[in-house]
């Protein structure tokens, strides 16, 4: 038996079966300066454990996409070391705070199955869901990738797809963030005055900003989520790939994406759950990524007077200022994605009302 | 209103205002460990517990120069935007020792203004001043930053300028040192036996080692103090600018020529005020950065028999190592600066007498 | 007398002297995340709090090649700062757990001397020992560098040479590992099923990936380790010299190969001792180390039925995967090594049984 691993194989999922996921990961305020360092985070509740304190908080938490990078890198060996693509992922919600010293682990659910007509591969749907030390869970998301056939001659599972939703419904969201005492919350040291009633279903917002992204950073912080997938850190074996160049970890644009939009959302300090998303675009380090948002809907939460929420979208770009808000290559029904653009974000953020 | 910054203007500034600046930030040893990774600071109270406690701290003080770059970072939205040039600065006292787990926060009294002859722009002073979570301040210093008019045709404020020392008097500084029981301090462990009374007024060192600046060092370390100053990060705006290259935050050249400054200088491990600094020349990543120090003059501190201060002049250079002391471009009144001179920096550092 | 240090010459060194180093460190989570980062280690004793205090520990540990390179990195500027060449070491055996919060100090003693026969350089021996802040022991080891002599006419001293053993004997180590609750190390959480009685010896292991290394990466960790080693920071110098490049740390590599390692080991949590290593050729920033094991030998603990130990060779190559395990440069005796091969390290690693 081999002592390495070598991935899971389209063969060796099964409807139900649930993993384990390797290596349980105590997250401390050293993680928090790190990804502090590699984004520049300026969120007042995830900067301050003073700001944190006065609404309700015990302390600061660890920002939410900090939690989901680890909760995903620990899918990753058993997931997605032989996928061929990451197509997607749904029904992301953040279930409870995560502070430092709190211990992650994760397991994957088997909850979809489907051989491609190709017969050499397939697709598999896990839930994946991230605890802390005490059992509770803190996250869950559902995704799907293509995977490998050890053998294309092994016959085909029956075919199960799960439901899944287009979106967490709004009454879905909100269980990590504790009731906030928001008389206390200070739009000066939040840095914008715009709370929940500022913002309208359909505004547009450019973030200005735009940061370029080294080899160095993109690895350190894959690392920091001990995410083990080849692509980010072997040049050796990319030089003689399709693109001759190390990928970056699609998450990197996510949490550069939602570094930049806190010019213009500086008080949509929590991720409450992510609805889904897509990398249009592969990003390379060398690049300059910028961003936009638009708000897709607004909601207020069950029972809860204290926050509302914004479901956003946010664009990053490559190499582009969002000043125009890129999206599309053209107008009209087919046009494709604007060759700039290398992600599509949608997820709900709280926002003090 | 627009939702994102787009900072202030000439226009914007009035005496006697008073801005709170957005973000408080929690510093952690997580900020302490990356500072060091990105510096290799080896002053022994900054580095170890167990040896500030002997001397008197409650446990090793952040490296103030690490407070300093936090409490900057805050002010750069609402002060310096804008700037066409950061001119200087002048009376930075540290005033409170600050410790991991301590929540910074910062404010900017606008006290000088003039209008530039041009009409287009204006030179805006302020006194900044960081604070801890108890509202005590631990750090103020002055500067004063050109600023662009959002409209030439508007009216010239009244002219006023601020009354700001040319350096600190010694019997203004050492707020933030505890009285230390120097018995206890270590030379040995400290890395050096030159204490005050070996160190002489107009003493010249040369601090040896070079340090060469990567991309992602820069930008980690100013994203770790959440300056947002758009020129660091942005390679995409900077390749069609005057450099073309990211520029370097000048706080960085500081921190790497302190560090080096250990090489000669162990002992002086507490920097009690900056009286002034010139930012001579860009610094660009690639480059290798050299110090050398000169003591200007030497002052025992009013009522403490623990520690003196020395006020030195610490000048860093790129790509030219600093045996000869380079400074001038020639001999004589009227000569420019060396033109691998990027740093002149003068301060008060404290070491044990 | 210089106020800064330009190290120590061969005349400097005399037997049983002993040379108490610079700066002492407190290690804390901060240190941890960024090796974390820089690394991507994932062994879960180290990962988690909670999976560390179920086994028996108080905490998760630092990883022992941390402690061992911020020991290390405390003798250079006393042992190595002149050293023509860093020729070898062995005997090293860590002998306490190092938690976050502890303080490293580290003394070297002289136990060897020998005049090359050129009689300007000569050969140290010395056994440098690292401490915590109770002055407990953490580890110790013996290394030997040769040194310039500051005048090639002083003469030479008697020649001592240390007896340092081929290879650490299996009863002296393990001082570091508490007993542990074996039954309650999951196996799952740890990412492997293979336990001591899994590993035959003479059994060889390919970490299959590969890691990119980046100049800012190798940068930042040999500085969080103090090691001020000149020939890793300084670009300008490097220019001038022999490879023309800044040269990586060897414990780079090391660090690299063992948390490559993983893969195949990954229940070899704890590294025990280091018996001896080579570093073989340079390694420079832009390659990617692959890396591949072989088992040497195993043997139990006197007096412990918790874990065995497996005594290792990890090879490190530079560009060049190691499916088929390179090592020499052809068959047969007196071929060289493999022009790939960076590192050969030969250790002691625990495993539960």
């Amino acid at each position: 038996m081999s002592k390495t691993t070598s991935g899971h194989f389209f063969e060796d999922f099964q409807i139900g079966q649930t993993i384990a996921h390797a290596t349980p990961r105590t997250v401390t305020v050293g993680d928090v300066a790190l990804y502090n360092g590699l984004f520049g985070n300026r969120f007042a509740v995830q900067s301050s454990d003073a700001f944190a304190e006065k609404i309700g908080y015990p302390r600061a938490p660890l920002d939410n996409l900090l939690v989901f990078h680890i909760v995903f890198g620990k899918t990753v060996p058993d997931i997605s070391l032989n996928a061929v693509a990451n197509l997607g992922y749904a029904d992301c919600r953040f279930r409870k705070p995560v502070y430092p010293g709190d211990t992650l682990s994760a397991t994957s659910e088997v909850i979809g199955l489907r051989q491609n007509a190709s017969g050499k591969t397939g697709i598999v749907y896990v839930r994946s869901r991230g605890f802390n030390q005490d059992g509770a869970e803190v996250l869950t998301f559902a995704r799907w990738v293509m995977v490998e056939k050890r053998d294309a001659a092994s016959p085909a599972p029956a075919e199960t797809l799960p439901d899944l939703p287009q979106a967490v419904d709004a009454s879905a969201i909100g269980e990590a963030c504790p009731i906030l005492n928001t008389a206390a919350y200070s739009d000066v040291l939040a840095g914008s005055p715009h709370r929940y009633d500022d913002y309208a279903v359909g505004e547009t917002i450019d973030h200005v900003d735009g940061i370029t992204v080294e080899e160095a950073e993109h690895m350190i912080a894959t690392r920091l989520y001990q995410n083990t997938a080849r692509v980010h850190f072997n040049q050796y074996a990319q030089s003689k790939g399709r693109f001759g160049r190390r990928l970056i970890y699609g998450g990197h644009a996510i949490s550069l994406a939602r570094a930049l939009s806190f010019n213009g959302l500086a008080n949509a300090f929590h991720i409450a759950a992510i609805n889904g998303g897509r990398h249009i675009a592969p990003l390379f380090a060398g690049a300059t990524v910028f961003a936009w948002s638009q708000v897709l809907a607004k909601s207020t939460l069950p029972g809860r007077e204290d926050v509302g929420a914004l479901r956003l979208r946010t664009v990053a770009t490559k190499d582009r200022p969002c000043a125009d808000f890129p999206l599309k290559a053209g107008e009209g029904e087919g046009k494709g994605d604007d060759p700039a653009v290398i992600l599509d974000l949608d997820y709900w953020a709280l926002i003090p009302r």
